[in-house]
């Protein structure tokens, strides 16, 4: 178990016993994320511990971990939650509470909702990660300007965009609506999981950029290539992986534009593994977004580099999300 | 000025003289259509007369000539005008009734909105047509189903899609979404308008295609080659054609699995004039869709026939959302 020490936990805490608390919670295919805040969103604890991914019950044993640490921690009694939000990697039924299919968290058809509620006897909402993330990273801007229309780009093991409309979270009709992670860039590209050809998720995901690399940057092999490895050797001037670097910002900055021509978003921001990066991962799509702007004046009304932002390093807007979401109910 | 004899004109109308009644107009680059209904949405007249873009006045006097042939159609005074919606090709502030740019009505900056109240004393609304074809698709669907969510794209002259959200048209935060006919799809490919390499329009718009007829068709040529001759030429079995309907296709496809991908609509309804080919252009489409379906679970699930349709030939989706705008004002 890993305790964070983020700034936003306090040192001494003194919540009357009456008083109720939301839980927010990101379960990821590695660790699992536990965020308790008051009802004026003052975070109370903060915690982490590692997914057992092996069976529901180690998913749901990992979720009661991290809750109850969160909540010994600050010494607040279970029936004091007032509402749980929930974001899993994968395709969920917000109406009814269950995972339809998790592959990262080994999860199919699982009632976690319910499985949930059976522990700490409150109302649970499941969500996807990324709509999570989304909703988080939203209300995180919110703070700053008066923004009504976001999307956000997860670049990680996945690519998967979660768009926030008028304020509201827009999951689509079948609950599908992001998956910009499959659409085709390349007809005659790599095979993708989803069984088409050259999706964006084949050139610029994680593992997508540590194959590459693998592939090129053989003649100095590193083991086990991370994506983060390329973005900081082609920061340090290995042109190999500068090739790649601009290859995979290409790609990005045209998903970028499909955002901003789709829905017309007042900002995209750019969160998940790969963005962990930094300004490595950044500059190069600024670049790229503004070579776009010096050869078309539509790209240059439509993709001002105002439009573009990081989610803040460290900030896990899927917790923060997973609050705004339980605490409002939609 | 050609007077249409569509079906849902009656043959006899006795409109009190205390109705009121909606006006719905298209207002294209070639022709000005005027459709009149009473408060229960039936047709009373449909005009058109062709447009005359020499000038904002000449614009203005193809609207009045339109607006007061159908009036004197049924005898009804202007009074009697509850509201008016009007559709132009272009960048529109609905707020004020401004054309912001409509090229090919040589409109810029024209408080279009305020000209035609002054002439018809009745509150005007104003959007793109893309826009209100979507509109009048959606109402048109509805009829038939209970969707909600579906997108309009538009292969014409130009390509655009509009959307339809929980029954609400999205405009985006600028009045820019679904401007995916400026999607790069070939980083290498022709120069497009708005500058930039490859956009979707350099493909698959009416006069790309026509483009490269005239350049792949030499051999036997035909005058002013249309996208509708290659259509044709295609379905008839010239193997040259085929291949560009093929290409364009290809590409139509794609851009229907990114509208589906991007909003996860329930519905996307071709039209425009290209459209206008019937099956000649739709079957190509299907057959592309259905083999991206063959080759990927996800495409099949999300890609489905059922989810893809033409406008119906002959109808104005155009007037029917103008219409629909006018009398919901929003």
């Amino acid at each position: 178990m890993i305790m964070t020490a983020e700034r936003q936990r306090p040192t001494a805490v003194t919540l009357p016993k009456t008083a109720t608390v939301t839980v927010g919670l990101d379960v990821g295919g590695t660790k699992t994320e536990a965020l308790l805040v008051d009802e004026d969103r003052q975070p109370l604890a903060q915690t982490q511990c590692p997914t057992d991914t092996t069976s529901p019950e180690g998913v749901m044993d990992s979720i009661v971990t991290a809750v109850n640490t969160a909540l010994e921690e600050v010494g607040i009694a279970p029936a004091q939650i007032g509402a749980i939000g929930i974001g899993v990697p994968g395709l969920v039924r917000p109406q009814d509470g269950a995972v339809q299919l998790a592959a990262n968290l080994n999860l199919q058809e699982y009632a976690l909702g319910e499985a949930v509620t059976a522990v700490f006897p409150a109302p649970v909402i499941l969500e996807n990660d990324v709509r999570l993330a989304a909703i988080g990273a939203y209300q995180h801007l919110r703070v700053q300007q008066p923004i009504q229309h976001m999307a956000y780009l997860s670049i990680g093991t996945g690519i998967a965009a979660g768009v926030v409309l008028d304020g509201r979270l827009w999951r689509g009709a079948y609950g599908m609506a992001g998956e910009i992670g499959h659409i085709v860039v390349e007809p005659d590209g790599a095979i993708c999981a989803c069984g088409q050809r050259g999706c964006l998720e084949t050139i610029a995901s994680g593992p997508a950029i540590a194959g590459m690399a693998a592939r090129l940057m053989r003649p100095n092999p590193v083991i086990n290539l991370t994506a983060d490895n390329v973005y900081q050797a082609a920061q340090a001037g290995d042109s190999v992986a500068q090739t790649i670097v601009q290859h995979v910002s290409y790609y990005l900055s045209h998903a970028i534009q499909w955002l901003i021509m789709s829905y017309d978003v007042e900002k995209v921001v750019l969160g998940g593994g790969v963005a962990q990066s930094g300004s490595a991962f950044l500059d190069p799509i600024l670049s790229e977004l503004s070579r776009m702007r010096a050869e078309s004046r539509l790209a240059e009304t439509m993709l001002g580099a105002d439009k573009i932002m990081l989610l803040p390093y460290g900030f896990n807007a899927g917790v923060w999300g997973a609050i705004t979401l339980a605490q409002k109910g939609d």
